[in-house]
């Protein structure tokens, strides 16, 4: 299993995923699921996956290739955001036709792709692509997108996040949403990969790779904790005459 | 959709249930999802339904018919609550099976039971029945279930939930799951039905249905926001050097 949420708000674009890939429960491994491209100055470039990993690693090697020999269109050579959200899209699809064309079948090869970026000239965008090849896009009443196990760390950035969130804010939110999603599902596991795109920089940051130990996340998991029992334990609990 | 709770505590039983249903988001409507039934001074049973709502239906039917005909077995003949779950766990693969007999086509007929009671001489029991007519057991361990729309509302569950909580408190973790779960999901619905079971009173309480202007649900949802809102803002948020 998987989980990455990526946020499109005012002031950037914030990607976080985690890295565990499972085959069963006895074949557990380590795989980075954020991608980043970029020309410096020009274009930024991030791509996160969830799903079939021989998909997502086709996906990302034909990517990879089709800049590699100059393959028209590819990652830099697309004019838009939306081309380029076309171009993931038809080789996502492609993709999957290529291991099977039964459509019943080709459920198991599914993968979902979150493509964020910004092109000099434009906005940043933030697409979500499924495996049919056709996407939707983040605005300002909607600013964040997931991909893989959701549920669980739905709910604080619902409450939470939004478009006018500053960047920083939205990465402790995007860490407390992972919080609970790693507490509740084992199929989703640490390091994390997180990534903060600075509107209009046009520059490929390196990103931060958070590991077990690391102390700002490790602090804010125990606090988070403590917040929600004491919270919990703060409400008043319901009289007998209430229930009986 | 739907989502169901249920707990087995060292104190007695809790369970809530929304009480939603909908065909297509234009096709929303009320239907009870907890069913009581008992022998004063006997026994005492609840069943939770999640799933095809005319399969539910039927079943809650058969059982109830049962009961009226005296035909055996029955839920006041069994002698243990593993005979109840194992007559409830036949009538609903019996029930899906009425309906067709190709094993693909019976998913969209699929629905999941918590049942849980006690019988004089016995401990209380809280089982999860599968459409399969399988079913498994709460333990001190685990001791809460979760059927239909499940994910948003286990994490706090997780974290707070203990064999030992007492009553009360157990209900009030329950209603904070619901709260996140109806934030999230729109297809789960007020009013909420609650009832708790206090061990060995072999007394069928009448339950409580919490409707949107209930004072108590509405005052620890809004505290419970807040909460999560201030508990967020405390944490120290992560500086330029963390990230980049």
């Amino acid at each position: 299993m998987t989980y990455c949420c990526a946020m499109r708000l005012k002031d950037g674009l914030v990607f976080i995923s985690d890295t565990r890939t499972n085959a069963g429960v006895d074949h557990i491994s380590v795989f980075r699921k954020l991608y980043t491209y970029g020309v410096e100055g020009e274009r930024f470039i991030t791509i996160q996956t969830s799903g079939n990993l021989a998909t997502t690693q086709a996906v990302i090697g034909h990517l990879k290739n089709q800049l590699d020999l100059k393959v028209e269109p590819n990652l830099y050579s697309v004019n838009s955001m939306f081309e380029m959200a076309e171009l993931v899209g038809h080789t996502l699809k492609r993709t999957i036709a290529d291991v099977t064309t039964d459509q019943q079948e080709q459920s198991n090869y599914y993968c979902s792709i979150l493509l964020g970026g910004q092109i000099k000239g434009e906005d940043m965008q933030l697409y979500n692509i499924y495996p049919q090849g056709n996407f939707i896009n983040a605005t300002s009443d909607t600013p964040f997108f997931q991909i893989g196990e959701s549920k669980y760390g739905k709910p604080i950035l619902d409450r939470a996040l939004k478009f006018d969130t500053p960047l920083s804010e939205a990465l402790r939110c995007g860490l407390i949403s992972f919080d609970s999603t790693l507490r509740s599902n084992v199929s989703v596991g640490l390091p994390l990969d997180a990534l903060i795109y600075q509107a209009d920089s046009f520059h490929v940051p390196v990103g931060k790779r958070i590991y077990e130990e690391d102390p700002y996340f490790s602090n804010i998991s125990k606090l988070w904790s403590e917040t929600l029992r004491k919270g919990l334990n703060s409400l008043e609990i319901p009289t007998d005459d209430y229930w009986q």
